[in-house]
């Protein structure tokens, strides 16, 4: 397996001043062509450290990915630095001095001095083409490793690589498959998950890593297959999951980019139904949540927020008795909300919440977190009480997801 | 100068599948405190890796900070490796344990084994309180340097850095004593505001500096002085505040942690009034950022979300001719749901966003991004066009952002 690094150069990332989308962006498309990125490391305009790092990665990888520190100016150190490691001298790149000559031209700039200079290049690398920048990307093929330094500027450095290193690096390393695979789960938490999977997981192949990536109220796993060829990754994972899926069925809503509201949205436009939310506790995150999907407005119509029992009584029926008997947030109350706002709305499913979010609020019997939620279509309704956390954020946030999956355990469309 | 370092584990940062904001926000705060981030590492979930770069950090940083790796399951290996580096046991830290207890108390879940074994912690070290999740942090000061580790989940990382670590963290380096304010504006952009204030800026003393800090339709001015004594810090911060608040007066909704749905509830709850929403574009998202703010049930009443032009005719009275002739994204029509909205809730005021969020429905004269907003009370019905990005969800923040500043400009008590 090829193992690459990427070297960041900049004071700007240290600073906190610039957030570095390079390196994350070039372990995504390395990932594609098989390649791991085993480390990350960023460091400032300094010449012992860059030196340093240069002999770290070195030690340890086969592919050595330099972004930055390639301009003009005095505090670009990469270059001249570049040729001190390997013991080289900087020469003139005609190629380079012509190509940074034309995009001078294109502006209608003169070529100064200090622009000359960024055609010089160590003599014993090959020039990269910039076509958006002055400064010449570098390939260095040194003792078994290569080195690649590009400039920092994002659209600079993608170009580049999707125009001339990606390939360059597939030749050069071509052999190593990587298959991910992400099963996502919602309604259980890491290590109840973990106990259901122990056995299968105990049982993986050496080649399959799987991790755990919990996020609110969800975990995602992700399987990671390493081998020579993606169909057989493909199959043998797919092979795995056919396994796996049996013993937390209830709790798999997607795979990969799916997102829970997402995975509604396809329930809903399959079946040509229609949604509409009333909410009390979540005050309008719900139908959020929804309408946060390009193209909702196919399949959701509206919601009626009714913070205030008043408003649930005079825009949803609830009826003033049950509110005095069970209180705003109860079964019979949270019922009603959906039975009514899918009436009111005209949709084939409402979809209602009404909770307790805090800070206060909260009684002995229902303390903060306390949330009932709601499905109703033609021919049901089901509620659920829930306990969530003291934070109110968070409890908004649960709710919301909670209803959504009430909705997909619960939908079916005729 | 104290040099920091920050290692971020985890495989799903290095394939490419999880940006690092955490190393980016860390920098930010140390920077604050006058501390330098020297270099970042980010490795995968590697034993002999991780130990490497534990042991290359030591030799370089006074400070090492260290996320991700903490949760419960198989693939986290910060903590054991923590114990092997520094040749230490894991010991049950009771505090620890009581503090996971009552988090999987407060959601009704039962205490598993492996949650137990989350609070064992290496014997060397003091246990920081994770506040938001189940990962308590490290602290070791061994050796003369301080090492700490953190949960790789951010809102866990930021209120653990925010609350405990950061004072730690200054009172152990010797810092002296660093005071922040924050001046909060909105609906003006950072070039604009930097051209009113420049001679105040011009003028500021040298023990303070200032950073323009924009975000998603506002920007934050942060003032942090540096000294030997809060009170002394707090008066000269007041008396420059003082000087630049008549410069961008319109601009200035709050200071510090005050958000502008915090400043328009507490403008309500300041004159006993009521408010309600009509929500088309936004789904919801106005309502939600209205009632993210606790005790927001004493103003806010409910919504109406139609955003189906049926829902704008049955439930807010917009009349089918205004549909017809001026479109769903228009004056009259804005204007009418927030009167209704006002009207049907009982409130003092209705507020309403008709508009174009996008990526479809966009029209040569109304192209994706237009929006209409509306105030209404009960003497005036005030309405603004704006024309945002073509940016689905960014769009939708920002009407909602901008319908909040419409009432901060227009709401008076009686």
């Amino acid at each position: 397996m090829t193992k690459a690094e990427i070297i960041t150069i900049g004071d700007e990332i240290l600073y906190g001043q610039t957030l570095d989308t390079n390196s994350h962006w070039i372990s995504g498309v390395l990932d594609e062509i098989n390649i791991r990125v085993y480390q990350k490391t960023t460091i400032g305009d300094d010449a012992d450290q860059i030196l340093g790092a240069f002999r770290e990665a070195e030690d340890r990888a086969d592919l050595i990915i330099i972004t930055g520190g390639l301009g003009p100016t005095k505090d670009d150190l990469t270059k001249p630095l570049l040729a001190k490691y390997f013991n080289v001298r900087l020469r003139m790149n005609e190629e380079a001095l012509s190509e940074i000559a034309s995009i001078f031209k294109s502006i209608g700039r003169e070529l100064t001095e200090i622009n000359r200079k960024q055609a010089e290049i160590p003599e014993n690398c090959e020039k990269i083409t910039n076509r958006l920048g002055t400064a010449p990307g570098m390939w260095f093929d040194v003792r078994g490793k290569v080195f690649i330094s590009m400039p920092g500027v994002p659209f600079e450095m993608k170009a580049m690589m999707e125009e001339i290193l990606i390939p360059k690096i597939a030749e050069r390393f071509g052999k190593g498959v990587i298959y991910h695979k992400m099963i996502k789960t919602i309604g259980i938490g890491e290590s109840n998950l973990a106990e259901l999977i122990v056995s299968w997981e105990n049982d993986l192949p050496e080649n399959i890593k799987l991790a755990y990536l919990p996020s609110l109220g969800q975990v995602k796993l992700r399987l990671t297959a390493f081998g020579n060829n993606t169909g057989d990754l493909e199959k043998q994972t797919d092979h795995l999951i056919d396994d796996l899926v049996p013993l937390i069925d209830r709790y798999v809503y997607g795979y990969d980019d799916e997102e829970i509201e997402g995975v509604v949205g396809k329930m809903l436009t399959k079946s040509g139904s229609t949604i509409s939310t009333a909410e009390s506790c979540t005050g309008g995150f719900l139908a959020s949540m929804i309408t946060s999907v390009p193209g909702s407005s196919k399949y959701f119509k509206g919601s009626v927020i009714s913070y205030s029992n008043e408003i649930k009584t005079a825009q949803l029926d609830v009826s003033e008795e049950d509110l005095n008997i069970h209180g705003a947030v109860s079964e019979p109350v949270v019922k009603k909300m959906a039975e009514s706002v899918r009436v009111k709305m005209g949709t084939d499913v409402g979809l209602a919440v009404s909770g307790i979010a805090g800070p206060d609020g909260g009684t002995p019997e229902k303390p903060v977190g306390t949330v009932w939620l709601a499905y109703a279509d033609s021919k049901k309704t089901i509620a659920r009480k829930v306990n969530f956390t003291k934070n109110r954020e968070l409890n908004i946030q649960f709710s919301a997801l909670t209803a959504l999956n009430l909705f997909r355990l619960n939908f079916s469309s005729n």
